[in-house]
């Protein structure tokens, strides 16, 4: 027995059990997080070697990944590495933090110039290239651990409820960070509009957050509404979105209830404008939209045609105002896309329309690297939603100039084959033929052809890849969601 | 270099990093998680000795602590720790549950019955009573760790994805079971209601749950929103909640801007109402009203005279119909008052007011025993909104028939004097002496007395306590919501 701070006489041990007498009670109370972001960092104790993590949701208008690194450098802290979920052109500035050895690795999507850099002057380590989703496990079990979360709002209060719903520089609900909020040592809310308490919107809240810099700037709003929501006007393309609808239709997806992923570029959009036309012609009405919301969607739903937008991030102005007058449904990309959670959003999908630079006759797509070698993009969903889809579709032209697109090998795999049903070509359609199921359901309604004759005929109009000389040096990785790798981007040899 | 499943040639070790290599893809998808509550349990594993947890927010409509417990009791497991949030007088069958061994130990707070039955009867082990706040956090830091949180839901669609707000058992957003649901080993839904999938809210969503277990009722809908909304009538009670507001006034807590807690409870009730009348009054608006939503907060709302609604449970139908058509801003109890987390709803209260079974002359408050040593009721959030608060007032009748309320030690610490601002009472207001500064603002405005004073008018008007003989075995434990123990419920003497 012991006599703890309210006086009164307590077991500590009890049955094997050991308890803490009270010490003593104090008023809780609260102080604004607001600084500057130098401050902020300062305040988050930031050290050579950190790992800062980023959302990209601001995309080709974002700033704050450029004014923290310049914050950074401004502290003088050095070899930081970047945990990115992506990266765009406008972070051209990178290079240069990267000469000067501000940063000295990235783990993280890389959109662009950065990755045209990195892929000629290595890194200290190989860039981690992760789908959305398996990002988010990999900040969840640990495996890549940020220091400190600097996440990007469009408006936020002095204690830390952060959103990306409202604002000047608004662009659809935080989707990206509440694992980092949860998992990072520290976390920087970083906004350029100070609401009065409590925040209208809260996808992070203040119990995560440890300060919020105010700054002038997180973005330009013209530009964080990216160009690639525009519908394609090339007739080949809009030729290939057709045929993917065509297909879906003759496998019999397109029924009441069906389930399917939207996204941005010009073919995948073209498609979800047909699947819509499809839909009105057919009477059918889909139970809903995942993915990212445009303002193709949201008339598909305003149509009658789809009964749900289930959004884990958000492309147009248009879908910005759609939201903020009904926020829907929501799902964050741990909801979305986790695979280490007990149900995603896209575990039930039914097809989706993806890109590729690179399809090879083993059903490999490659997003990553173009075939010189160079590493120009991220991952993003490719992963994810070709494995979480009954029918995944890629779509893609034989050859582009001379470069043959489908080959015997992509330069790098993306997404392995296995989850790949069928590529979308301007001439014509293969089915993976692990997917007899497919193949029999088409039979008659749409001519296939072998993804053999689709590498033949890319090889005879180009006279097939041109030779890249690589070498051992390792300039990144591709890794499954699950954490494994599936390939190394290797260094091309210096002409 | 190793090859790996999608036959590239991948590197495992780099710089002194291992990889792991890709060993293969395929597709996901997905299952109806929908069952009986008895395989749900199976498939989860249920056994002897397994702690299940439940929320309370069906309140005095609750079945499905018993309905689990029949499941388990018809499975023969045996020895189940419970860890509710709360239990009710509804939940007098537990009683039987305990002679049975079904249930052997009890970590959550009780109200009624079971709690007079546990005073009699030991459990194998001594109940531990914690605040809402507390009991999030021992969650999350493992120190109460669910096998299994069976978390009812008024609706709920076949992959887990669960709400209160909708459905004929509507009881408002599932507040307390997001900390269950991230740290339980197993997770099942419990509902009534299946609804098309995506359901439309999702305070629980399919990532953490394992079954969803398809039942009759949840509960009786009309008990679900308990008797504890009324407004008190008696002219006692009514004065000491207008006392509340004029203490209140006194210290300049009412202004533009305040931010003020809202319960049930009829005195706290009134003196919400009157609150809502002084800021008409005075034409102030407040900021936020935290904590329990009622009809009376709705009006205050609509009047304009409160900004926000930021509430974390709802109490009336009334008020679920409210949020059915505007959702206003949940918090959880996490956001609410987890006290290990970087920022709560509760840290920048302006003040509460509470209630109290006995107070002590060091301004201790009781909520949880009877003077007769019954443990009675839970603690709620009575800890965290008081030590949240900058001027929390407790309630209380100075005796109660021929007990003294106000006395020399309260027969449990439930909140700690430390904590405790001002004791308003049908005799008069007592502030803590600790308390300086308010002392100070009320002078001349409010007619204060002394704590003894109080405590001598008691002891006057019944003899003082009546003496109670406690034995050194032990029913149960008050934490304080850092984990440590206030105090001690000792056993009565059989008599």
């Amino acid at each position: 027995m012991v006599e703890n701070a309210a006086r009164r006489h307590i077991e500590t041990d009890i049955k094997g059990r050991t308890f803490t007498p009270f010490a003593g009670a104090k008023k809780h109370t609260y102080a604004s997080k607001v600084t500057t972001l130098k401050n902020a960092l300062k305040q988050c104790g930031l050290k050579n070697g950190d790992t800062i993590s980023f959302h990209h949701q601001l995309r080709e208008g974002d700033y704050v990944i450029t004014t923290t690194l310049e914050a950074v450098r401004e502290l003088g802290v050095k070899n930081i590495r970047m945990a990115q979920t992506a990266m765009f052109n406008i972070h051209e500035p990178v290079i240069d933090f990267i000469k000067d050895r501000t940063v000295n690795r990235i783990e993280g999507s890389i959109n662009g110039s950065v990755g045209a850099y990195v892929s000629k002057h290595l890194l200290d380590f190989p860039v981690i290239l992760r789908s959305h989703g398996g990002r988010w496990a990999a900040v969840k079990k640990g495996e890549l651990h940020p220091t400190i979360a600097v996440i990007a709002a469009s408006a936020a209060d002095e204690r830390g409820n952060a959103t990306g719903i409202v604002g000047e520089s608004a662009f659809g609900p935080i989707s990206y960070s509440q694992v980092d909020a949860m998992h990072a040592d520290h976390v920087i809310i970083v906004t350029d509009t100070l609401v009065e308490y409590p925040s209208p919107h809260q996808e992070i809240q203040e119990r995560y957050v440890d300060v919020v810099a105010h700054v002038d700037n997180i973005g330009d709003p013209k530009k964080i509404m990216s160009g690639t929501t525009k519908v394609t006007e090339n007739p080949e393309k809009l030729k290939i979105a057709h045929d993917c609808v065509d297909l879906m239709d003759a496998t019999g997806l397109i029924k009441n209830g069906m389930v399917f992923q939207s996204g941005a570029g010009g073919i995948s959009l073209a498609a979800m404008k047909y699947l819509g036309e499809r839909l009105e012609e057919k009477d059918i009405t889909a139970s809903t939209a995942t993915g990212g919301l445009t303002q193709l969607i949201c008339d598909i739903y305003k149509a009658g045609r789809v009964k749900n937008i289930y959004y884990s991030q958000v492309f147009d102005a248009y879908s910005v105002k759609f939201l903020q007058e009904d926020l829907g449904l929501p799902a964050d990309i741990g909801h979305y896309a986790d695979p280490t959670s007990k149900g995603r959003t896209i575990d039930g999908l039914d097809t989706v329309v993806l890109g590729a630079t690179e399809v090879d006759t083993d059903f490999n797509v490659n997003v990553n690297t173009h075939s010189d070698g160079r590493l120009l993009h991220g991952i993003g969903g490719h992963q994810d939603t070709a494995a979480g889809a009954s029918l995944s579709i890629i779509t893609c032209p034989v050859f582009r100039k001379t470069n043959p697109i489908v080959r015997e090998h992509v330069t790098t795999v993306t997404t392995p084959g296995d989850v790949v049903d069928a590529i979308v070509t301007n001439q014509g359609i293969a089915i993976n033929p692990n997917r007899k199921d497919l193949i029999e359901k088409v039979k008659g309604a749409i001519p296939l052809v072998s993804i053999e004759e689709l590498k033949e005929s890319a090889y005879q109009a180009t006279g097939g890849p041109q030779h890249v000389e690589f070498t051992n040096d390792v300039v990144g990785m591709t890794k499954w969601f699950d954490g494994t790798v599936l390939d190394i981007i290797w260094k091309v040899k210096d002409v």
